[in-house]
């Protein structure tokens, strides 16, 4: 194989057949194909884009460069939630839990925030001692017995995906609907899932602005799983505003921990509970969608939910209680009206501007740190209420948070409405 | 500049500002932006291509990134000739001498050839002892006194250039017009020159195929040339076929001599006596292109233009006789017909198999391999008449060569015409 061949075949809109696609990203992990060369043709997969069967080649390749958790000798369906990722986006903590609860086994590996958005890893790690780097094996073990567990990639999972993946951070590739998708599928695929949920976010806050593009992406998304023979459900859902009302990683497992004691934020709780009794329907421990919503409930009122989430974080080495931000600053309205928008991405960079989040991979985050939203789009804000509540440390500047977080706010003086909340369902069946 | 931004904002379709190119292609050559950013930006810019002003500071970036001759203290125009490169194509010896016996100063920095299509540096050396690796101060001080001087790109002209095209050939980013334009032009601009005639080929034996797309490329060097402030004049001729009948450097310096001794190739004498007729306006020793080709003929027919060849060939250690081919092979017609076509890149390809060109950078040519082709586009041909002479050393083996030439012939019943040579002139005038 010349690799200018395959950059010029793909440069000029042929398909690539599976054997060079193959090829060409084992010989870039293996260093006789230079980064030059990949980058190069990721902009040319950016531009050109790939076909079904070129995107399943790249996700199953990027699997096979990489170890696969073989769940085959272990009884019940394996089944994960995959979130396109917001701001607030917690679900992971109460699905997990909640989803072993009703029987499903639940292997989830997760990963760290970036920017604006945060990660479950950063999240689960608030909790003092909580330990996410647990080998496969001890993966394995802890899903078989308790149902659920949560660890962060390792070096042997998918390293072509993480080879590309930060050569594509700085070469302008990022933005490309089939390599989000086979970089996503490939680590997915490597739970050793049987079936998944996706939740694939919209809205002003989401990557993907619009509900067609979501689609799009939940398409391309679902394609892969079906040819990999997985069964896949994926839901659209709004991230116009951040979901739930804490942002900040302590501040998030509280409020999911108050989800999992039937309490919570409503949008929290009622997202939570349609992506679980999904998963439920994929793990076969419901017959239909409705009596899966209703055994979610039921665990998650029985205190099975809680109890999962509690001997999770016990096994896993976490002990409560977390630590708390040495003080707050209250952010009060500038004037009385409806919120009409909290715009997401300036909510999370306010909390990052805290210390909840990295702009760089290797900042530390402070954990107790973030803010708790008091208002939401459709509620009544009278003058000088408070929106936001900040939690920092003493030495820390709140300057640029009370910004980002006044700029996010749109008052309107007309009544406005709520989101919805789930806007469509999508959903398919795998080969098996 | 942080490079990812500016990789994207040419993916997303903006236009780079001049600052933003130059610190791009300088930290390029200077090391701190990595190769793999710099072939995305390549591709980026394959897909997106560049406007007029961004071509230029490309150019310019190039240009200043080495060293450029300075002919500011001599008198007298300074004008060169570029052609976009084809099979027999060697104006360029015969050109230089003849537009300085009409006293135009012809400062030539000219390539080596790769793949079918020769160099005129091969072709020069072919010339026992004949230098092309002048010092720049040398090579000015030629073009002063004897009015031409033919030298070989050195390592301080244009390095940024340089740097790139090796990046474009492994990357698939070679084909694309402001690339190539920017490449082309940065090194003219290089030579000191008032003025630039181009020779863009057009037919199966050219880069571009088609008039539009050759008439497209002109467009876009001229364009630079005319940013620049230099005088410009560009020919869209024939490569259809092979220019003149030799194919190989020692035997085309000897077509060359015939043409400077008022013999040879009519079409080759033709070309040449219209390209030296533009550089003679441009040099403004003739007020228009008809005295101009007067001119042109006048110093052919005088002996003037030989002698400076001769001059030229001695000054830069050159001696003849040329080596001559150990044997030669017929390669006869297997019927009877007119010739309909004669692929110019089989016929390059032919002579490149008897070691008249290399096929990879570092391989040594024989220079006095190659062919003499007998029979052109319209010429009546004789079953068992000798279509192709192959000059060649004694252990090589003709066989590809054979195939090749048969192959690149095409013969017709019906009687056919040679195709137009000059198809097209665009003028304009630079700024100054």
């Amino acid at each position: 194989m010349i690799p200018a061949q395959i950059i010029r075949k793909k440069r000029d809109g042929q398909e690539l057949t599976r054997e060079e696609i193959r090829e060409f990203v084992m010989g870039y992990v293996g260093g006789e194909i230079a980064d030059y060369q990949m980058s190069a043709w990721l902009m040319a997969v950016f531009f050109k884009g790939m076909t079904k069967k070129e995107t399943w080649a790249l996700t199953e390749t990027m699997l096979h460069s990489g170890v696969i958790a073989d769940f085959t000798d272990v009884d019940g369906f394996k089944v994960d939630k995959h979130s396109t990722g917001g701001v607030g986006d917690k679900t992971s903590l109460i699905i997990g839990p909640l989803v072993a609860a009703a029987g499903v086994k639940v292997p989830m590996i997760s990963g760290r925030g970036l920017g604006h958005t945060g990660g479950t890893l950063d999240k689960l790690e608030s909790i003092p001692g909580f330990n996410t780097r647990l080998s496969l094996d001890t993966f394995k073990k802890q899903v078989t017995d308790l149902g659920v567990c949560f660890i962060g990639q390792t070096a042997d999972i998918c390293p072509a995906d993480k080879k590309m993946y930060a050569l594509r951070d700085v070469t302008g590739t990022v933005e490309c609907i089939p390599l989000i998708c086979a970089s996503i599928m490939s680590k997915k695929l490597a739970e050793g899932i049987d079936g998944l949920v996706l939740d694939v976010k919209t809205g002003s806050g989401a990557f993907m602005k619009s509900r067609k593009e979501s689609e799009r992406l939940a398409k391309a998304l679902m394609e892969i799983a079906q040819a990999a023979g997985k069964k896949v459900t994926a839901l659209i859902t709004d991230m116009n505003q951040p979901l739930g009302n804490a942002v900040g990683n302590a501040l998030e497992v509280t409020e999911c921990m108050d989800v999992l004691n039937g309490l919570g934020p409503a949008d929290l709780r009622e997202l939570s509970i349609e992506l679980s009794a999904h998963m439920i329907v994929l793990g076969k421990k419901a017959k239909n969608i409705d009596s899966a919503r209703k055994l979610a409930e039921e665990v998650l009122r029985s205190g099975e939910a809680l109890k999962h989430f509690e001997k999770t974080v016990r096994q896993q080495g976490g002990r409560f209680p977390m630590s708390k931000a040495e003080t707050t600053t209250s952010i009060k309205a500038l004037r009385s009206g409806y919120v009409k928008a909290v715009e997401a991405e300036k909510i999370g960079l306010a909390s990052l501007s805290l210390g909840a989040g990295r702009l760089k991979s290797d900042d530390v985050i402070d954990p107790a740190a973030g803010l708790i939203l008091h208002k939401k789009i459709g509620d009544k804000v009278q003058k000088g209420e408070v929106l936001v509540t900040l939690y920092h440390g003493k030495s820390r500047s709140t300057e640029q948070a009370r910004t980002m977080v006044l700029d996010a706010y749109e008052l309107s003086a007309k009544k406005t409405k709520a989101p919805r909340l789930i806007y469509k369902v999508m959903q398919t069946k795998g080969k098996t």
